[in-house]
């Protein structure tokens, strides 16, 4: 059908179908394959997006013909519908809907009610006897109409609708009567005149009309071309209009509407589930003015009123019917909305239905078993963002409570403990015989290496600064524990021993509980449930293994953590960073002598005691992923930070034997303006290469030891923030040289791999030089995009969310992987990496590792692993599977 | 000739030429070519490189008829020096020399003296009657050899020398006489024995082809391997080995030994200039225990002993008209040395003279008046690098003086003040009526924006952290003030007004020099000379602006500097950094109530305060450079920088009646870990969108009321730290809204340019997009070298000077552009922009817009203009002409 520009939909049958997105939008292909699925659906007609683009191209008008054929439509639709547009006896009314390709919420939605005027009111107040419903429909009419299609002020209107209130001494619009809704249709009507100079207009056809147009023009207003231009959206799509007869549920007793979903969406049991209001409207539902009903007898329980199926059992079945009818169409749950007419049953709309994590596992692993649809689809029916929640700790869902503060969710779960301020006390109170003083939450301005034990001490943290890759978050991830971070209002008096927010006071030992879900802090004792990982949950994951290629490790600095993660189904470790091992009471000594360290030899005393902390520290973790590899980052951060605050100095300087004043003047050497910037990662190896060597003869003898007890172990070493190939070149060669020297004094044969962090824009820029030094490339993605933009972790969290509200930034790329800056330098480095040495090995361990879209984004990049806290492993196997899947769906489209 | 491997010269005539460098080494080519200009040179021999490769290809084996071809050539030399190689009554000696394409510091360098043993020594003896010379001739062969080419251990032989010298109780090898000299050749023989197994060789043709074999070994030892790497040199290239007759300055009266230069290397004149020894070696010039004398009359002064052209006159006319060979066949000077044995004069070297600035540009403009040279090459002969310090007063160069610490040169010149500690003091002094006190020298940890006023009112700066692009540093340059940079050793006491360098301590008030050239410090007054800039400079730079495509532009803040880089010939201002005028006395009292504001509208109204005092600026900016664009960068800096220290913040309260401990807390919360990633650039024109307003107001207004007075401004405006296009999007909008409204108002037309700074990698990587809102890029390389590397300005200190030491980094990127990186990120940019915006306009604005090697590669990335400090416009422009010439070149060859 050549040129077809309306599209007739109704009585079975639709001129449309449901893949016609393009011409019709997604809502008009939508009403179309559910009218030729047999569903009954209030007849209607869509206008294709090309009129929208001849309006755009012509300056407004319409094509040749148009009026006709929408004419034509209309007869369809009184013909279906047994009602007539502008018949005063019978009215038809209209609603007018945009729809484009995509849903774009910058455009005009809806104008309801179109074809009301005082005689089809009059017609329709017969019909429905409900005075006050008409005319309440009738003001809706002219207060959309005046806003969207005359752009008039909608605030005159309203205050309309408010002076009658008050003069009527009344809260709530449903407080007005018929006669006062009658009365301010008049005084709209005046309103109109007064602004526009025009009628409001009584014809329903010129309302029709009108409201076509408006939804045209509504395609070039700013707020939808810049919604457009932040999401990639092309201007000449244009949106379809449609045009569809209203029905109304409260034409009486035979009369009804309600919401139902095909599965239960809390939990996916295979259930018809929802609810309904007889005689009734949509928006009295929403209102909940009255007490809506459950649709069947499976759901009501004692003291529900009478469910569908037992008023009307024969448009339950009619209605359950096309539950199975929907579900076998679309394949999955559907959130559906009806009404009934008169004994008449009308779907409003179908769509897929929202459901929880628990739910969303069921359902797909249960369809699957029905036939419904095949594993790859059962996949991709859920959304790895959702299951992390599923293995942590929750609120108690029923429990009741006030939100103190906000913050930024930083790890999920929940936690609930009495607030300390220090990391000490948190080990302290940890150790105390009072089992409830033992819980702690731990709130700081933010945390820091040296807070290590205390963090592990405690239920979980609450830091005022920093944001979702701050350390307290990335630590909190690593751990399992809930941490709320960057909460700007917490306002922390180390001193007195309190923290206010907006004038609560909340003091040292007091109740807090965090839902690190939502980033909700509570004040007091929140009831919280444990996580069940069920059976169906295992079953999709082994489903999506069958799918991905990324292999996926995990970021992991102890052996509990290593097990806990493999437990996930992690098959190696992609960051083991060696810094958090530091801070032990009795290492923690020696790293300080090292830092204070007089020359080279003091420097290599200190860490001759060192080692066999080190050593044992790799022990445990290379046991505890045997048969599996393990990459090892050697130290990291600026020394700087193991240095204790200045008030203890003079006390490590008694221990250590020094002169605190020269280590005053050292711990001041050592203060950097820019730390992130700063003497840090291999910069460190390069100036005290003994530092590097005592690490890699700790992981070498570890591996070594354990390998000659049959262990297989699989130690690769990591040389952090390289920049310039000599580093790497320089320390390869430092590493080489203690295996050797390790492997020949212990004569048992290990393989090993040395690689580098990408991380420095440089190194990535260099890559393919790097790459000749480098058995594998991990991609550090937390400094990478930190160098990339600019933008300090510690301190971006004060723009960042100003520009999410912008819309600068769609997300944020600490968050998620920014494909365009950043992931042009990963793909930049792949290539020039491969290009030099075809069997390197590529992985990322920035906390992007764990975030979907940055997975998918990963596969894509030609990535062999990505590595992630261990609570995120899972999620990071199913998004892996999703991104081969989804690139197989776009391949087949 | 095919297949020749050994190529001799001597007699005026040789087998090679000069520009057979790839087979003959750099050395061999010279020592051809000045054969064959018919300049006496010891007679010789080189054996090609190609020997080389073939030694290295087959285990260290000469190719067939090798030794017959040397033979050969050594008989040619015995008949061209009238001596015998092994006679032992006029022993011809040998030097043996590496020599490859370019000189290499790794590999073996120089064997003396080979044919001497017994029988020669003794031949020698009766020949020069200098039993001591020849002893000391034959213990240095066997020294060297036992080192260089059987790899003996040196320290040995040292000990030997030593032990005798003890026994003789004296300090100095001269004190040595014959005897002791020939019994330590017999000891050092017995040595070689016992080390080595071998007897030291008595055979000259055996110690020749020792020394041959050691040059060739010398190619693939270590040091030669990584040299060659880190200066991408070829393996295969190999190195010519040099075999060349020894002459005697020594042999009595009509001897003698001497160095010259073909002009004077100081000032450049046009005279023969240089010193001999006669009945000397040239070991006795470098010794120091002779006082050279003279070689002209010219040069001769009171007391002077006779000069050559007085004793030898015959050989003085021939010397003379070597020189003038010389000139005519380098055409440029050359620093030559020569011996005369028994009356005959031998050249040893000729070489391109090494020259002051000065010199150079006399020499090269009188040369091009002389036509030896056109212009072109003129403007090549001196070094941009070279003629900064023309511009800058310095150290009386005859003043003696010690020196007390070093640092970075940061900022050429000379300073001379008593010490201060505070940029206060520095402003109180300077206005004391006691001029001596009025100059002061502002030491410091490190200075900051607020430091500005004083440090205009002091000489020059001391600081002892921060490198080359400190604040100082940058601060200094742009005044033309005299900077020392990162002194480490500098501990500052500032609660005593002290600083101590290892023990000795400096009050405030003592007086202190800078050698801003040099990084030298020192106590005291040393007198100090004004800069000329001569006519010969005013002519060459006119010819390097004839030749130069790039434009050259000047970083200025204020109108006086904007005049004095008008004076040496900037073409425009390429960034006027809007922050540092925010710290007058006035200025900054508003811009600290701004960052107080508790709301928009109280920060509007301080910035309404602002508004004159930049509007005032920003006029004197524009009409310093009346007829040339001024880029205005818009607020870069963190807010916090503009916050007083703790301290002060009570007083400041008082000032803006607002609470002190609101406004420490408002400090704190701006504190940020990272500044140099933090809320900073246009992150706070999105923030504070009232900020830019009002720079942008400004900015117009100056712009408009000059252009009603007739004055041709053109004013860009420049948008800092754009990272997503997104900013630099709403900040176009912004700054564009502003000047629309301003020209509206003010009824004049302004043509103004908006463009970016691309300073995050992200802006480079995203250019095709940020070019869309661009109507110019400048590259600031300062912040996009910290990015891309990692490195912070304020603390890469620490670790560049290591890095630069072990060959990790062969320059100092914040000094020289790292064109495989950051230069990587530049030609994208450039590329993407274009792409985008063929008409975008491209310069460079960092610190290295002054470095010639960084213009050379701007040049070539196709940029339109470098913007440097005052004092490196010159620099600058001479620097682009040399980028223009040198490709020429090479496209020549």
């Amino acid at each position: 059908m050549p040129h077809r520009r309306v599209y007739y939909f109704g009585g079975g049958k639709a001129d449309g179908r449901g893949e016609m997105k393009n011409i019709l939008g997604g809502k008009g292909a939508n009403l179309a394959e559910m009218t030729n699925l047999g569903i009954p659906v209030p007849a209607g007609f869509t206008i294709s997006t090309k009129v929208c683009t001849h309006y755009m191209d012509s300056d407004g008008t319409f094509p040749d013909g148009l009026k006709d054929e929408v004419a034509a439509a209309i007869t369809k639709v009184e013909e279906a519908m047994g009602t007539g547009f502008g018949n005063p006896d019978d009215p038809l009314l209209f609603s007018v809907r945009s729809g484009a390709r995509v849903s774009m919420p910058g455009m005009m939605d809806t104008v309801l009610n179109i074809g009301l005027n005082e005689k089809t009111a009059a017609g329709l107040i017969k019909k429905t006897g409900d005075e006050r419903f008409v005319y309440d429909s009738y003001r809706r009419l002219i207060q959309m109409y005046a806003d969207v299609v005359m752009s008039l002020d909608s605030e005159a209107f309203h205050g309309i609708l408010e002076a009658r209130k008050k003069t009527k001494g009344v809260w709530h619009d449903l407080e007005l009567d018929a006669n006062d809704l009658r009365e301010i249709t008049v005084e709209y009507k005046k309103k109109v005149k007064e602004l526009s100079g025009k009628e409001f207009p009584d014809d329903p056809t010129e309302q029709l009309w009108g409201a076509i147009s408006a939804v045209f023009e509504s395609w070039n207003i700013p707020r939808a071309i810049s919604y457009r231009r932040l999401n990639d959206i092309a201007d000449d799509w244009g949106t379809a209009v449609n045009v569809q007869a209203m029905v109304f549920g409260n034409m009486g007793k035979n009369s009804a509407t309600g919401v139902a979903f095909t599965r239960d969406p809390a939990t996916g049991e295979k259930v018809f589930y929802g609810e309904y209001l007889p005689n009734a409207q949509g928006e009295d539902v929403v209102a909940g003015v009255r007490t809506p009903r459950p649709i069947n007898l499976a759901q009501k329980q004692e003291g529900d009123e009478e469910s569908l199926e037992e008023t009307m059992p024969s448009i339950y079945q009619e209605l359950e019917a096309i539950r199975q009818n929907l579900e076998r169409h679309y394949t999955d749950t559907q959130d559906i909305e009806f009404t009934i007419q008169e004994g008449k049953l009308w779907m409003l709309q179908t769509r897929t239905g929202k459901r929880t994590a628990e739910a969303a596992i069921r359902i797909a692993v249960e369809m699957e078993a029905e036939g419904l649809i095949d594993r790859k689809t059962a996949v991709l029916r859920v959304e790895p963002e959702q299951i992390e929640r599923l293995l942590h700790k929750g609120l108690d869902p029923s429990a009741k409570y006030d939100v103190l503060a906000k913050g930024l969710p930083a790890s999920p779960g929940a936690a609930v403990g009495r607030v300390v301020f220090t990391a000490e006390d948190a080990v302290g109170w940890a150790e105390s015989d009072d089992a409830e003083k033992a819980r702690t939450i731990l709130v700081r301005e933010e945390t820091s290496p040296e807070d290590i034990d205390g963090m592990n001490a405690s239920q979980g943290f609450l830091t005022a600064r920093g944001g979702m890759t701050s350390h307290a978050a990335v630590v909190a991830r690593g751990m399992g524990k809930c941490c709320i971070a960057g909460a700007g209002d917490v306002k922390i008096d180390y001193a007195a021993r309190t923290f206010s927010v907006s004038g609560t006071v909340i003091k040292e030992g007091d109740w807090l509980t965090l839902n690190g879900s939502t980033g909700e802090v509570i004040l007091g004792q929140v009831p919280t449930v444990e996580a069940e990982l069920s059976g169906n949950f295992a079953t999709l994951l082994e489903w999506a293994d069958e799918f991905r290629q990324l292999g996926v490790r995990t970021n992991a600095d102890t052996p509990e953590d290593a097990a806990r993660a493999r437990g996930f189904g992690a098959e190696g470790i992609g960051l083991c960073r060696t810094e958090h091992m530091f801070f032990g009471d009795e290492r923690i000594r020696h790293i300080r002598a090292m830092i204070m360290a007089a020359d080279e030899t003091e420097r290599r005393a200190a860490l001759d005691k060192l080692l066999p902390f080190q050593r044992a520290d790799f022990e445990g973790i290379l046991e505890a992923m045997e048969g599996l590899p393990v990459t090892i980052r050697l130290l990291d951060p600026p020394l700087h930070e193991f240095i204790p605050p200045d008030e203890e100095i003079g006390q490590l300087a008694k221990e250590l034997g020094k002169d605190a004043a020269q280590m005053i003047e050292r711990a001041e050497e050592l203060r950097e303006a820019n730390p992130m910037l700063g003497h840090r990662g291999c910069r460190l190896g390069i100036t005290y290469p003994e530092v590097y060597e005592m690490q890699a003869r700790a992981i070498f003898e570890a591996a070594c030891s354990l390998a000659r007890r049959g262990v297989d172990v699989k130690p690769e070493v990591m040389v952090p923030l390289v920049g310039e190939p000599k580093e790497l070149a320089i320390l390869r060669e430092l590493v080489d040289r203690v295996a050797r020297e390790v492997i020949a004094q212990e004569k048992v044969a290990v393989d090993i791999r040395i690689g580098t962090m990408i991380e420095i824009p440089r190194a990535a820029l260099t890559a393919d030089e790097v790459a000749e030094y480098a058995d594998f490339f991990s991609f550090g993605t937390n400094d990478l995009t930190q160098m990339t933009y600019g933008y300090s972790r510690d301190d971006a969290g004060a723009f960042i969310k100003d520009y999410l509200k912008k819309g600068i930034l769609r997300k944020d790329p600490f968050q998620s992987l920014d494909q365009r800056g950043v992931g042009q330098l990963v793909k930049m480095a792949v290539e020039k990496g491969r290009q030099i040495n075809p069997d390197l090995h590529l992985g990322i361990c920035g906390e992007h590792g764990g975030d979907p879209a940055s997975i998918d984004f990963c596969h894509h990049a030609g990535l062999a692993y990505v590595s992630c806290s261990p609570y995120r492993v899972p999620v990071a196997r199913l998004a892996a599977a999703h991104a081969v899947l989804r690139a197989r769906m776009r391949s087949f489209h």
